[in-house]
Order: structure tokens, then C-alpha cells, then sequence
């Protein structure tokens, strides 16, 4: 691709790279003043939006191209996945520097364009410009039937709290990328979920279709973060079983010393799983595993507003957000 | 408003600002995985985003956090209007220093909720973090009835080109406040509409349910910018006449010869005014003003790709985009 020489040409190659070809749900989309959308009869649409800031959300040096364009668009989608919606379309906000707009804007489309295949989600518009840093606002557009959005704010005092996947493995994945493990190729699980996450969509809409979660939240910022804030919007707290926490499985006794995997799965960032409440009584319906990817039961949702952590041997301890908070980073 | 100390209570400063009053299309605000938004039976959904970045869009010692705050949204949703759509509601991305999360966080958000009233636009959403620079992105989301969105498509050989307003207030207010004019509680037109632009939401609305404009686009990057994008997605050309654009009107004849109007009203950026385009036979119906903005028609809709200017002694010239662009600032 060449270098761009103006805004307008900026954006045909966006264009270009996406095609033309256009859904049914999306008659007009880059190219006009704003981009049209056929809601479906019955639904509701999902509005949510995600930063990707070079420096604060990926590092220049760090981060392949490819993945910071996977990885925009796919933490964006996983707030539809949270709410139990599919996704549909999505705007892209890109401020680049004059450096980036040849092979970069090349590699960072190629991995954006890979995700909205992979997510079904289509290019609809979006804004660009010039400017020092790499930066990123993904919009994504989504729908669910109308009453079947499953919230933060509907877990209840008895429900029991699952998550899916294996928590900290994305942090596992940063870990290593900054230990000079090379982006490119690697088959490695933990360095594939840091670079390109795969937002739990088919579970999402599963247990929302089914109408088996109360309460739902993608984990963005580590479980002792956004736990509390599933507690917050329902009113409700937490007891969290140590011992049933689904750790990362690390391939060599020696490197799990080296790391403490309890301490990765309650504050480790960015594994965009699925935390979501059941109803006691339709714990039998929750599989041990759903689509290749492990459900565990990791504790209950109780009456009293705090949020406890009960371990190995019985002991009950406060649970405190130690999660990535940007404002604390 | 007190010091943010994380993101969550970022978040509940903007929520209470706001308010938790829920509109009825707008069922779930700020505070989930994402925004719930009903759309309107027989309607399509309008979607689009704009950056407003500091150092490109504003700039810290020049514009208040007031203006900050409302010219993000009002200029994101004149593209609303330039669809002919009715804004319904928005996602706010907002980066910040930690030194803008006391004061200038208050006076933006009260600029930002004046406009949200004005313009009949609820806050959704949106997502929050920490950044050396101010950054801001919104995505304003609007419906038009099926089949009455004006596009920039539309437009034929032998339609009437016409604007709404004068061209280039808005950058004279620019200068005057680059000039050291303090922007506090300016009762200059050319300084508020610079500060607080007006998208012209009624009149684009007015024209596609009447079905008269048959491409519209508003003016943010100047005339000589814009203008060639509707003849681009018209497949057509235009023949501008100098003598019928509707220049700023200036105080005094001193201040006007100082200043090149014409050059201003080509290439002057950000009135938000609406650019459209009309078949002749329809011409009657526009009036001269519409709710006490102007309109005028400045030229036609040519069959051949160039866009070109004729100027009051009956000789035409190539006009060649001067406004402004990203890339080249």
C-alpha cells in the first residue's frame, strides 16, 4: 500500500482494504457523512466503545501491527459478547503519525480485517486524522432480542458465580512478550491470548438465548476489579473460592514456581472471558465445558455488600481491586 | 467536583452529571458492558464518530473546556443533519490527564450537557482513561425514516448547489480568538459560532422529509474541500459562481478590506453549515432562510468531473481543495 498523501486517500484504502460489498443490515457504509444501519425487527441495539491507545493499551515496540488491529476490534466486541448480543458492525477512530500510514496501516488493517471476519462484524465508517501517537476508538454495534440483554446489575444473593477459560493467561502472554518472546507465528496459547483474545461470543448469546445467566461481564481488567462491579450493580457481594479459581496450566513444575498463578488469576488483565451469575437451581444446566472452552463454578453471590475471598483453609479475606486501572498505571 | 482518583469514579462523576433519567429509546445508560438503544419502527439507525483531539481539533490555551465540550458532540452530530436523521443519542471516549480531571473535567462536561439538551442527544456510554494529551472521540447515533436519508450520492447534472448560513464565520472567529478576543461570554457571532457551532438539524431534516436535497454533506473542512466529495459521490462536477457565495458580513468596511471574504467563504473550515444540492424544478420551494438561517444557492451541478469557479467578470477556474486536512497541518 502506498503512503497516504491526504485524509481522503487514508480513507480509500481503509475502504478499498474492506471492499465495497456492503450487508443487508448495512445499505451505506464508509464514504458518507455517517453510515446507515437496518436495526432487526424485535431487537435492541448495543452501543459500546473502546479505547486503544499506543503507551497505554499497546506498546509500539512491544505489539505487532497485526495485533493491535485484531485486538481493537476484539476487545470492543467483547462488551456484545458480555450482554449476550451479536455483533454487527463497527466505526474506527485511527489518529496515526505520518510514519504509520504505509506498511503499519498495511499490517494493522490486515489484522482488523481478520477480526471482523472472525466476529462478523463489518466495517460501517469511522473518523481518521493525523497525530503523534498511534490512536485508536473502536466502536462496535451490536444487537440482542429485545429482553434478552443479560446485565451487570441482575445477580442475586444464592446465585453461583462462574467464569470461562483459564484466568491470567493473557498476563502470562504479556509476560513473556516482554521477556523478548517473538510476537510473530508463535503458537504459544498464552502470547495468542494476550495478542489476539477471542471475545466469548457463542457463550454469551448461549446463556442469554437459554435465559441461564443474571448477570453478566467480560473480564477486562483482572476478576478482583470487575467482580466488584458485577457486586456494585446488583447490589449484592461475593464469596470467592480460592481453590476453584481456574488457574493457567503451565507447561513445567519449575515455571510455576517461578509465578504465582493464584495471584495472575485474581489480578491478571485482559483475558476477555466471561464472568456471568446462575440461579442455583440452573447450575445443572451449565456445562463442564462449552465449545472447547472450561466453565467453573468459582463462588456465590451473597447478601452483604463485600466481596471475600475464602482459601484452602477456610479463611475468609476481603477481596481488593488490584486489577489495571489506567488511572493507576 | 472533587479530584478523580480511578476510572470508576471518573465514570460516576460523568453518570451523576448527567443524570440517570433514561429516555425511552435509551433503556440502559453509562455504567454496563455496553448501551441498550431501541430503534424506531420504520426507521434506519445513523452512525458515525469524530475524533476531537488537543493540538489538532482544539487547543488547551486557546479554548475553554466549556467549548471543549460542546463543539465534540455538536460537530459529530452535524453529520446527523447532513443525513437528514434526527440525533438520538451518544458514546463519549475521553482521555485525560490526571491534571483535567478537577476543574477543566467540570466545565467540559458542562459545555458537553448543554449541548446533549440542545441537540436532543442522551449520553449511551462511552469509555474513559488517562493520556498525556486530551483526547476525545464521540460517536453520535441517529435514525431517519427508511428510504429519506440524504446521501452524498444523490446529486445530478443541472441540480442547484445551495448552503445554509455564511461561509467562513467560523474561522474568523478563529482568528479573532487566535488575536487574544477572550472567549468568555462572547456575545460576537463570529467568535460563538467558531466555539459553540449550531449543526443545522432542523433544516436537514426539513429538506429529506420534503425530499428536496438530493445530496447533502456538511461543511466541516471548507467549501473547496468538501464540495469535491459531493461531486466525487455523484459521479459529476460543479461550476461555483463567486458572486452568489454568502460571505461573512464584517463590521466595518476597514475590517472587511483586511480580510479576503472570498477566500475565507472557499477555504474557511468548520461553520457546519449544510451543503446541498436541489433539481431545478424544486427550486421554488426553498425558501430564502429557513428558521433565520440563510440559503443560498451558489451554483450548479455540472456533468463533467471538475469542479470550477466563475468569477464575476464571466471567466472559470479550476477550484482546487484548500480547506482543511489533517495530513497537511
Amino acid at each position: 500500500m502506498a503512503a497516504i498523501r491526504n485524509e481522503d486517500s487514508l480513507i480509500r484504502s481503509i475502504e478499498l482494504r474492506f471492499g465495497a460489498k456492503r450487508g443487508r443490515q448495512l445499505p451505506l457504509g464508509v464514504g458518507d457523512d455517517a453510515a446507515l444501519f437496518s436495526p432487526s425487527r424485535g431487537h435492541q441495539t448495543i452501543l459500546t466503545c473502546d479505547w486503544f491507545l499506543e503507551g497505554t493499551h499497546f506498546l509500539p515496540d512491544l505489539h505487532p501491527p497485526d495485533s493491535v488491529g485484531w485486538k481493537c476490534l476484539a476487545r470492543a466486541t467483547s462488551d456484545i459478547a458480555a450482554m449476550g448480543g451479536t455483533p454487527k458492525c463497527f466505526l474506527l477512530s485511527l489518529a496515526l503519525p505520518d510514519t504509520h500510514t504505509g506498511k503499519w496501516l498495511n499490517e494493522f488493517l490486515g489484522g482488523l480485517r481478520r477480526a471482523a471476519r472472525r466476529l462478523g462484524c463489518d466495517l460501517a465508517g469511522g473518523d481518521t486524522t493525523k497525530q503523534k501517537d498511534t490512536q485508536i476508538s473502536v466502536t462496535v454495534i451490536g444487537e440482542v432480542r429485545t429482553g434478552q440483554s443479560v446485565l451487570r446489575s441482575g445477580a442475586r444473593p444464592g446465585d453461583l458465580f462462574y467464569v470461562s477459560g483459564r484466568l491470567g493467561e493473557a498476563e502470562l502472554g504479556l509476560r513473556m512478550l516482554r521477556r523478548g518472546r517473538k510476537p510473530t507465528r508463535s503458537r504459544d496459547p498464552f502470547l495468542r491470548k494476550h495478542l489476539y483474545p477471542e471475545p466469548r461470543l457463542a457463550l454469551g448469546r448461549w446463556l442469554a438465548e437459554n435465559k441461564l445467566a443474571t448477570a453478566m461481564m467480560d473480564l477486562s481488567d483482572g476478576l478482583s476489579s470487575d467482580l466488584p462491579r458485577v457486586c456494585s450493580a446488583s447490589r449484592a457481594g461475593a464469596l470467592v473460592e480460592v481453590e476453584n479459581l481456574p488457574l493457567a496450566t503451565v507447561r513445567s513444575a519449575r515455571d510455576g514456581k517461578k509465578i504465582d498463578l493464584q495471584q495472575l488469576a485474581l489480578h491478571g488483565g485482559e483475558d476477555y472471558e466471561l464472568l456471568f451469575t446462575v440461579p442455583r437451581g440452573k447450575a445443572g444446566r451449565i456445562p463442564r465445558s462449552f465449545r472447547g472452552v472450561r466453565l467453573t463454578r468459582i463462588g456465590e453471590v451473597t447478601p452483604t455488600r463485600s466481596v471475600r475471598l475464602l482459601d484452602r483453609s477456610g479463611r475468609e479475606a476481603e477481596l481488593s481491586p488490584a486489577g489495571w486501572d489506567p488511572f493507576h498505571n
